[in-house]
């Protein structure tokens, strides 16, 4: 025997209210919460052991033949479920045709010190990154690189909004990541052992000149700005991505593919 | 003495209701035009020798110091320079804050059979690709790594798309391509003495692995399907990009950023 659903048809409910909210900083700060959109993405962040604080399925969705088994393993994992009119599902991910689930996850903020690196591992650091589909994107690829976290390094963009999240594929549930100040990172990378290479204008040596082999990490500066002068001389290295004569500049998220793979085939794909 | 601007100052004059439609694909198909933002951006598709059919000033951009240059650069090309007040300028972008000015520039639509290949050279061909943002992503990083140009195979999304242009910051100006069905692309790549290199899930070689020195075309799959077995079975080379186990599939603009770095990596970036 089921039970029924929880049916919220009121946009001027509280749990409505916050979600909506979710879409700014803000009330992401206050809660603690975040929107992951889409049946499959809410269950990679359950598989991944997230904890979901709430999950919203939209009246059409609720026909939907993989509905029941989700919704009892969101249950089981104490979520509060609730059905609503497709209109709030609209509503709350901002969107003429909202997906069938949409689940609000617990935010995890890992300080720093708790990444545990070692001296052969790969990381991606991110000087102020400031575009979300960046580093959504970047999340993803560090995913499919096998690379052991990332670093997002000074004031950078939320990688639990909305864009961040979509443009992630879900790997914000998979990549380890963790905020620190500039000094922190220079502690932290210090005491691992690793490398800092950053890819810069001013490096001289191409990136599949410098070694990467051991224990690196790739560090990508601001879409803007790039990397300070004062942070680049603290780097081990710095390298250079070529580029044909004439060319602007790579977008951050392709340059940081672009890195993790010339590294990654230096290590033999391993 | 310089001639006084022409003003324009109410949503319903006719130039400004065609610039308004070119966010829709139809009205870019009709008319032929599509707008580039910004005046780094309309000044280098002036300075690439793209008709520039008219350019639209803000009225707080008509101060700006760069200005009576780029003015004048405009009308000597033929342009019809108009002035706007703001508000009709962020209608036109569809953006609060528009840029100081817009162009909107006549599109070229090159026969994928005049496009010059020789047996050297390295390609991109994209095969349905769907995202415009993922489209001019690639344009931005073909022209970075010296691509000779890319290759829409049937149906794509338009390049001409202001969301295309946007992420191509300025590429779409620079980089050569065309579109064909996938018999034309068969035959202008065989006729070149092009091999085609697909990256597929189903590859057997990685993609470091197999040899993109002699002449190339590198051919990316849709989004969502990939490449049809029927395409794949006729290119010459399956490759496969590697991916951590467990990891679900890279961006297709990173995917492609990989490849064409890789294939001019092994030319030694020449």
């Amino acid at each position: 025997m089921s039970i029924p659903p929880e049916i919220i048809s009121s946009s001027s409910n509280p749990l409505i209210k916050t979600l909506r909210g979710l879409e700014r900083k803000k009330v992401r700060a206050e809660t603690g919460l975040f929107l992951a959109e889409g049946a499959r993405l809410v269950e990679q962040g359950l598989d991944a052991g997230w904890d979901l604080d709430s999950l919203v399925v939209s009246t059409s969705g609720a026909e939907r033949g993989f509905m029941p088994a989700l919704i009892s393993k969101a249950k089981s994992g104490g979520a509060r479920v609730v059905q609503v009119p497709d209109r709030l599902a609209g509503q709350i991910a901002r969107k003429d045709n909202p997906q069938a689930v949409i689940g609000a996850f617990r935010q995890r903020h890992k300080p720093l010190g708790e990444l545990d690196a070692t001296a052969q591992d790969l990381w991606v650091a991110l000087y102020e990154v400031r575009d979300p589909g960046n580093l959504g994107t970047i999340l993803r690829t560090a995913d499919c690189a096998g690379i052991s976290g990332v670093v997002l390094v000074n004031q950078c963009c939320d990688p639990y909004s909305v864009e961040a999240v979509r443009a992630s594929m879900g790997s914000v549930f998979d990549v380890e990541f963790a905020h620190g100040s500039i000094e922190d990172f220079a502690s932290w990378s210090s005491n691992a052992g690793l490398s800092v290479v950053a890819a810069s204008v001013k490096g001289t040596a191409r990136h599949t000149e410098i070694d990467m082999k051991r224990g690196t990490v790739i560090l990508m500066g601001n879409e803007q700005a790039g990397i300070p002068p004062d942070v680049e001389a603290e780097c081990d290295t710095l390298c250079l991505i070529p580029m044909r004569g004439g060319a602007d500049s790579l977008n951050l998220a392709q340059a940081t593919a672009i890195m993790t793979y010339e590294a990654w085939r230096q290590r033999d794909f391993s």
